[in-house]
């Protein structure tokens, strides 16, 4: 095993972010950059979805104010009120991502679709324009047909596997896979079709977030042979796996009580996370391409060229941030950035 | 459907139940009679262990102060430490349950068993004596084999099925189970294995407890269709299927928190909890044996004579019983207990 006590890489892409609104927003934004991101996708599910060019652009230039040092990419939010228009006047404006919520799903998503086949016009449009498609793949719980929150994602991959076979050309990122299974769909996929690994799922199972609700997310952590399996992919150098963090701010209150928010706060130490996994894989020379490469390659930009340096050095977790209870608090994960 | 507005029946065996120590104790034993249980059988996990018949003898008189309108059965904390002696000795003072817990799964746990064939020579007393091992069916959390707390259950029945290959007159019950694999398994077993079900994992699956720590126990609630199969085991009129609630006082405080407790607490209501599954089934005339005929049965001690009727009728659950949020707070859970 390949033993580095340095890693010297590109800021990275994170391309799920969710930075919200308000006073909130203010706080965690400039949190992106601490953790060693310079560049990110961020989450239209506002209070108020995202869902035209011209928010987008608001948004986008309120998260500029709070951190112009961060660049941010923007997305609006698939609804049956979006049109083949506003698609391609987004697009113009460099609005190039639409981000598809089956319903009910997860933090403000009760906008999102509920059958796909109505949306293959506006993914028409998509391919046209060379847009991305970004997909929550989980179906909704069906006690039924025994579907709940573990095979939600499973159940989900033949509709992708639809979308990719009537739009060939679209790009699809299917965020935050959490099982085996999805990795050995994204394989079987052709290249226009991508998943994005989030910190925490490469070190979480169910038994982890069982009654403690900071580490508790959707989709949620399975089986601990999921969580090897993607392990395995966002170390196995292939392109198609790339970073993608669903850092989602929920403040102590909304996670210490009866009904838990999903989502899991990883941004202000985010490439330090990674680089633990990395690390424990004996892996850390293929961070480089799956945090700061890949998903540049994909998204069709520039690398990043401003570089970090990732020292092996104790980093312990503080018990808050801006009121917000992160990843790991207290646990040393054992990686630290210093700047170029 | 057979749809019955009320029923008369027995009260209640509850083979299993957390009575606690010191003031929870005095609390929450005399809402057991409240919630239509004339006998229960004790768990030995206080924060000192019962392990002998002088201590189990001594915590039955306390309760018996507490609530003397309820029988107390009690059990033994399988440890290294137990004795054949011992066990006989308890079995002449009718302390005729022995409680096996594989290490660590549960509330005060820590004590319990790592490897079983250490025990099967106190099996072979036990088994001599007519006792009753009482068996925490899950095997603890191995990533590198992929167990976690969604397939210990089924990981622990081949061990089952050791012990009832090697002692087949041992009475042997399987607490709360969780599985359609355990249902199976049971009935595949001879009669003298049978299986508690409890209140909430007749009405709970995976999504009810994910962020929401009233509904996290140990097993925890798994996939709908283990939900399914257990509501039809439980109203199936085979005798090997009856009443042990696992009910499990934790304060609101160490449930609303960071790391919480594992345990539902349904004693209060236990009845009505049982009643609602029943008549959802359109088989409220089964829970009479299920509730107060095959435990006595397979405990071979007599039924009890005082009647109850429960009525369909409007029943809110509150939201904090001494300062515990019991299953379903704020809910109607439709039935109510109205003393004969």
């Amino acid at each position: 095993m390949l033993s580095i006590d340095s890693i010297t890489i590109p800021l990275a892409d994170d391309l799920h972010v969710h930075l919200r609104e308000g006073d909130l927003a203010t706080q965690i934004t400039p949190l992106v950059r601490k953790g060693g991101v310079g560049r990110v996708m961020v989450m239209p599910n506002l209070k108020v979805p995202i869902i035209t060019s011209e928010m987008a652009l608001a948004y986008q230039k309120t998260l500029q104010k709070i951190d112009p040092n961060v660049e941010y990419l923007m997305s609006l939010y698939l609804t049956q009120s979006l049109t083949p228009s506003e698609l391609i006047l987004a697009s113009s404006k460099g609005v190039k991502n639409v981000k598809l919520y089956p319903a009910g799903v997860t933090t403000n998503s009760s906008a999102g679709v509920v059958s796909l086949h109505q949306f293959y016009p506006l993914f028409e449009v998509m391919q046209q324009e060379n847009m991305i498609l970004n997909v929550h793949g989980e179906v909704q719980s069906n006690y039924e047909k025994n579907i709940c929150i573990l095979n939600a994602e499973q159940q989900f991959l033949p509709f992708l596997s639809d979308i990719v076979k009537n739009f060939p050309r679209l790009r699809i990122v299917l965020e935050h896979i959490t099982t085996a299974a999805a990795v050995e769909e994204i394989l079987r996929l052709p290249k226009n079709v991508a998943a994005t690994i989030t910190a925490h799922h490469l070190q979480l199972c169910v038994d982890d977030w069982a009654g403690k609700n900071h580490n508790f997310c959707k989709p949620v952590a399975k089986f601990p042979a999921d969580t090897q399996a993607l392990k395995k992919a966002a170390t196995s150098g292939n392109p198609q796996f790339f970073l993608g963090s669903d850092s989602a701010p929920h403040v102590r209150a909304t996670k210490e009580t009866s009904c838990a928010c999903a989502g899991v706060f990883t941004a202000p130490f985010l490439l330090p996370y990674y680089a633990k996994t990395f690390d424990s894989m004996g892996k850390l020379d293929m961070l480089k391409d799956f945090s700061s490469t890949f998903g540049a390659q994909f998204y069709a930009i520039k690398q990043q060229t401003k570089m970090i340096t990732l020292v092996r050095q104790q980093n312990i977790i503080p018990d808050e941030i801006v009121g917000i209870v992160p990843f790991q608090a207290g646990q040393d994960i054992e990686w630290q950035i210093v700047e170029g």
